[in-house]
């Protein structure tokens, strides 16, 4: 970790333990130049982190406060540290139950990996997938078949450009969601056997993807803010065979984390420097709460290795399944891979999206949809500092739509699990999240769902049962 | 082959060769006996599958007499007698060259998977899929994750028991296609490094699903009207570790092989003496020409060794990719495989195809496919006759779409695929229905299309170019 984080962390800390409260001032530039030994440049990066996380306002001429937002809130959680080996992966049963359970609608949801479908627009989807599907003829079924339909990768190019990325059509790949999209990419990248390195934690389909095509994991020490540890990263490429990275760069599920421009940079170049592609997994990049949507990582692909995946299922509606893939220098091999798992993605919900983004409104209501994510955070987060037990420690996500747990440790998050069930509630407990067991006194909790006493109460009582256990 | 088939295809040879022609006689039952030193019975079965087959009418009192449908029809083709090694499969970019023909609709389509999309309901299907996206709620979204709508697999249970099979809605997941359907078994059953038997010639998907797992082929000597050849499987499976069987069992593709039902029952037994799973590709099962729609192995399986795949893109679209597995003592490994490669199969869509068999009018409209296919194959079959030159061999398919052309020897397929390419008119190539190479004088040709004096131009476009190449 750089100088001016550890500066911005050690305030953050302060924040969170309550010596510094909202409305305090905090030490001035000058002051904390002197007390850290530090550089003013150093001291003004860091404040400037604060500043962009939430943490403290600046005030003209006064100096900086510390805002009100996060007041309270428990501390958020270390860097990772998973164990060094590379594994063979087991598919847990674990995964399934949990899976099974978001298909019941009478659990509170808080352990769902969907967003509510109430906040998704889609009667005017239906009404795109309705005239789409009037208007099916030989040719646009035949334009549909991989790489998929014309109009809706123009669509997908065009917010390329919004992030100053210039992709063409023909090097998007629609697929049937962006799961598809990346176990395409992991098959094309890697066979049986082959060394994939994750994050820890990470998505449990992952973990799934890899034990699907026999793969084994190395899962590497990952930062709550910031993604993976690029110097664990290093290590491991110098030590070991790993085939590909696996990595989510803006808004990690579960962790929320959002790797800064400058390290997807740094970890492009190593990568690159080990001929070692990127799975780039940026299905959350979207639902930012900053001013502008983070660029990816396959910004600064210079040689074709990042396969860049995402999808309309966290923006539009999962029960379309489109996603895409820009896969580089495997752009033809996924798109054969395609044609021989799944033929094409459904023609009628191809078309639909396209229109959708063509005549939908899709940016003002991606702006309504991240407000209601923000606001539908700060509930939760307050809500957790509130009922959570102490020695909780919880992620402040800049985006997506979770929060990550880390409960005291004497807590089994798996004995909470069946507790909170029992509750009516759902919540998916860290083990799932993990290759090779770990995080057991850990939950990601989902914020997706409009904030209601039901919801809060929710949180209330998990809070309560997490102090049971303790 | 058993003696009756001998006894009929003998005469069969005799119509094609024009030693029996339309409205002679064949000789009469008493006479037979005498001249081929057989019993009552078997000449008996011998003319019960002529007459199945077409080829003889029977007239009251009078005898039997050659029938007019195939009059002038070259003769079909023999089994096939691919070597006997299992190897690894190489992905062929023939095949993408294919794909990518089929998707400019400038080409006469007679190299084409597809049935032409304007026998399909498609209006009435995209009524039905507007409104069910309009209906679309949290609770429909939930109960369409894996293993799929519930009215979906209801409507699918029903349509087994017509086959006289009870298969309960939950033994039945939706997937995106049968090829998804398919893909899933695969890996279900087998890991990289197996032996998979399959057909000789085999539906290029099959191949290059083989590819894509890892897999080796062993292809088996298969018969153009009655599919693989028991005995050689029966060698076959006890000489070395076959893994499983993916087979064809109602028109095959390409040949339109249809097993008879007692051969299903046998394949079945056998493979369950050697706990062999049938992956059991039946995606044509809808498209008979004859009184009733052909059981499938899977009717007569008790040990859960069946998986049985078919889909609606034969008889809807193909563009809804809604498809399923039973999959007997797979289904739970199969629904798990489901939600870890593409999670669900478009919801709208699985709710169209579900409304569509309630209340769409499923069994009429596939009445009025039914007699179009059959019309359609005729009129191929006959321009093939009337065109191909001499020495030609041609499958008469009682289902499905296509017709198997077996060619003189001396003609390469390849060369005549890209001369009618440069024609404008697609083909299916022997070669490409082979792990192993052979069939380089062989076409698969589709009669999924209205005839048309187009259609028939082709035909005989493509008889002279095959002529040009003796």
């Amino acid at each position: 970790m750089k100088l001016y984080q550890q500066v911005a962390d050690q305030i953050s800390r302060q924040i969170s333990a309550g010596v510094l409260r909202p409305g305090d001032r905090i030490p001035s530039v000058r002051k904390a130049m002197r007390s850290q030994d530090v550089s003013l440049a150093t001291v003004l990066q860091a404040y400037r982190l604060l500043e962009n996380r939430g943490e403290i306002t600046a005030s003209p001429r006064s100096g900086y406060y510390v805002s009100a937002n996060w007041a309270g809130l428990p501390p958020e959680p270390r860097m990772s540290a998973p164990t060094k080996r590379s594994e063979p992966v087991a598919m847990s049963d674990l995964i399934f139950e949990i899976l099974e359970s978001i298909k019941s609608t009478s659990f509170v949801p808080l352990g769902s990996a969907f967003i509510h479908p109430s906040l998704f627009p889609l009667s005017k989807l239906a009404r795109f997938i309705g005239a789409a599907a009037r208007r099916m003829t030989p040719e646009t079924m035949a334009e549909s078949l991989p790489p998929g339909n014309r109009e809706l990768r123009r669509g997908i190019a065009r917010r390329y450009l919004d992030s100053g990325m210039t992709v063409r059509p023909d090097e998007i790949v629609v697929t049937s969601g962006a799961l598809e999209a990346l176990t395409l990419s992991l098959k094309a990248v890697a066979g049986p056997g082959d060394v994939i390195a994750i994050e820890a934690p990470t998505f449990y389909a992952a973990i799934q993807a890899l034990q699907l095509c026999r793969l084994k994991a190395l899962q590497l020490p990952t930062h709550p803010r910031e993604g993976i540890d690029l110097p664990s990263l290093a290590t491991a490429l110098d030590k070991q065979a790993i085939k590909a990275c696996w990595l989510m760069t803006s808004f990690q599920n579960p962790l929320g984390s959002l790797m800064p421009l400058e390290k997807k940079k740094e970890l492009v170049k190593l990568l690159a420097r080990h001929e070692v592609p990127l799975i780039e997994d940026d299905v959350y990049d979207e639902l930012y709460f900053g001013t502008e949507k983070p660029r990816p990582a396959k910004a600064f692909d210079h040689k074709g290795l990042v396969l860049h995946c995402s999808s309309f299922s966290k923006t539009l509606s999962p029960g379309y399944r489109v996603g895409w893939a820009v896969a580089g220098q495997f752009t033809q091999q996924i798109e054969r891979e395609k044609w021989m798992t799944t033929l094409t993605t459904n023609i009628p919900g191809q078309a639909a999206v396209a229109d959708f983004l063509k005549q939908g409104g899709y940016d003002h209501y991606l702006r309504g949809l991240r407000r209601s994510l923000e606001l539908q955070r700060d509930e939760l987060l307050r809500a957790v500092g509130r009922h959570f037990p102490a020695g909780t420690q919880v992620t402040r996500p800049d985006g997506g739509y979770f929060v990550w747990v880390e409960l005291p440790e004497s807590i089994d998050a798996l004995k909470l699990y069946r507790m909170a069930m029992d509750n009516g509630i759902s919540v998916a407990p860290g083990p799932v999240f993990s290759a090779q067991g770990g995080f057991g006194n850990c939950l990601r909790l989902n914020y997706g769902q409009p904030w209601t006493p039901r919801m809060h109460n929710a949180v209330a009582t998990l809070g309560k049962l997490a102090s049971s256990l303790m």
